[in-house]
């Protein structure tokens, strides 16, 4: 189920095409997911996701794994059924462990429990911490 | 400003502390920040919040470093300034670099995009996503 | 699924009965989706909702369609699957058109990303945007 | 108060003025908000922000307004006080009157309200509204 | 600070000052706060959330101190510090104690962890527990 | 469907074990529901998360019933499917009515709408409220 449906391959443009080749030269696998081709319906949208996720996700002053684990992190949040699944896949294909995983889901827990302790006590921001 | 107060050293209870002492010999520093002062009107609360930030903290399958910033992205996506400022203080006080906060905060801005894309297309789980 | 089933019309008490009447006489359709079967097992919320919704949603200084993509916009971000996918059929019916869609997507996704980077950098309000 | 600070147009590099001045020339004005200034601590991510707004935010299948408004509406969902206040100055830069944003903020009250009904009473999709 | 300003008493029409006299004697009090004098630049929004208020805040099935309480546990999750402050007086004019706050803001804590450790373990319904 | 399967009783080490029959023996039942069987694949956790669970949802200055329906109301909040429906049971096994269910949802709704009312018109908090 999607909203337009998802374009597969062999429906897809010519510029469509060029992403999904890319996605799957860039992940080294032969499938793209759903995400993507509910998101082919808009063309340029395709585009710019994916040339953000290259920008955004790949190698720099953190690893990939570290920033899937972010993704995780923020979608479980978000309570984004689709996007646990995904990057929870993402992350285990770059290397997450299920001690990992674990370790991650308990943090997640614990920042969301203690975001609102802080709401409920009205907790003022020390000196110190103010940027 | 916090709902109940603030409970300086001085004045806590001889639980509170403990907590307090814990608290700033596992840091290695001579403060306790806010948010302990605030939760410390429950001391049940406070003593159960540091001994889960001890285990779900601290070094394991990641890293301390890791699991702070994960801990930045969830107060992030929540809209916890305090959470925000108080963490982003601990990450770097576990040697975050600029640069890599700087990534962290691409990534959650990337994912918070992207899990509401994602419920705009109704996007579905693929099959291999399932768990 | 809900959590006290639907009311279907034949099952209805009379108070319900109207709602539901002057639900399809303003829609011109002939059937009340699940939201308000839910909702009727509660009569003084259901009237008080559509009442609002009459109020709020139809025409004024917006026009009807335009406050059906805000609405979608807040389902989307809120991952509320039974409102995104109620009020794109309802914006569908008062026009919307695809392209619109996947326009208001992107500005919902541009969004929710734009909220969280500013956290992350925690910008504070320019003097000029203050009320 | 920002995490990187503020950098100003004296200030920057010649990447991130090229930025501030496309800004100034595309909205007619002669300064940049705090957001931008913030954000310009990640050059290559101000770029993509400014150039996905253009994108996104511009005239399309939906005019400038309206998408002006819908970001307001995620910003109020989500809790953040800069978006809620930059962006209403955004719209009524774009013609919105005091009547429209009246309107706009009672539809995002009744959607969060219907979202969390709707988890309430656990309503499943009706099948006409299945994509 | 607010969108348009607030309406004092001496300022407002017969219409908001009838809901202004409404909202004083209910709650046996000389003053208003300031989300009824935001909200008065939209009378019928006025009206509506006032009558909603008295609909659903008073005492029913539910003493209007629970409710209060649920209330003040939804501004935490949301993160709406005037709401949060605003019924938090709310509630302790309705006789709150100190503690029950305290158990009240760590249900909601846990409430928060466990939503979120439930999307990352992405754990299914139970038989027994579907409506 | 679970990220890391259920765990079932029979397949669980002496440590998941004890757990289980505690949350057996204090809720008076022969089974346990799939939260904890998911959240077994972490003993640490499962038994962090149940001796809070003892702690803060059992009778204190607040009654149990009045926790659940915090926990209900936090859950509907978020979105999560499986707490709404996981608990609204547990409510009831606490003596929920259908009657206070139904005026539960009904504050919710109103919180929700009223949180992003008041972000819509940037109140400010009264004086009266700052703690």
């Amino acid at each position: 189920m999607a909203t337009f449906g998802l374009i597969e391959y062999s429906d897809a443009s010519p510029e469509v095409r060029a992403v999904y080749d890319d996605i799957m030269a860039t992940r080294k696998t032969d499938w793209v997911n759903n995400f993507w081709k509910a998101l082919a319906h808009d063309p340029a949208a395709l585009k710019r996701a994916w040339e953000t996720a290259k920008q955004v996700m790949g190698a720099g002053a953190l690893d990939p794994l570290t920033k899937e684990m972010i993704y995780v992190a923020v979608s479980m949040s978000n309570q984004c059924d689709y996007c646990v699944a995904s990057h929870i896949a993402g992350a285990r294909s770059k290397g997450m462990t299920d001690e990992q995983l674990k370790e991650l889901i308990a943090v997640v827990g614990f920042a969301n429990a203690n975001n609102r302790i802080v709401a409920g006590y009205q907790v003022e921001i020390d000196e110190r911490f103010k940027p």
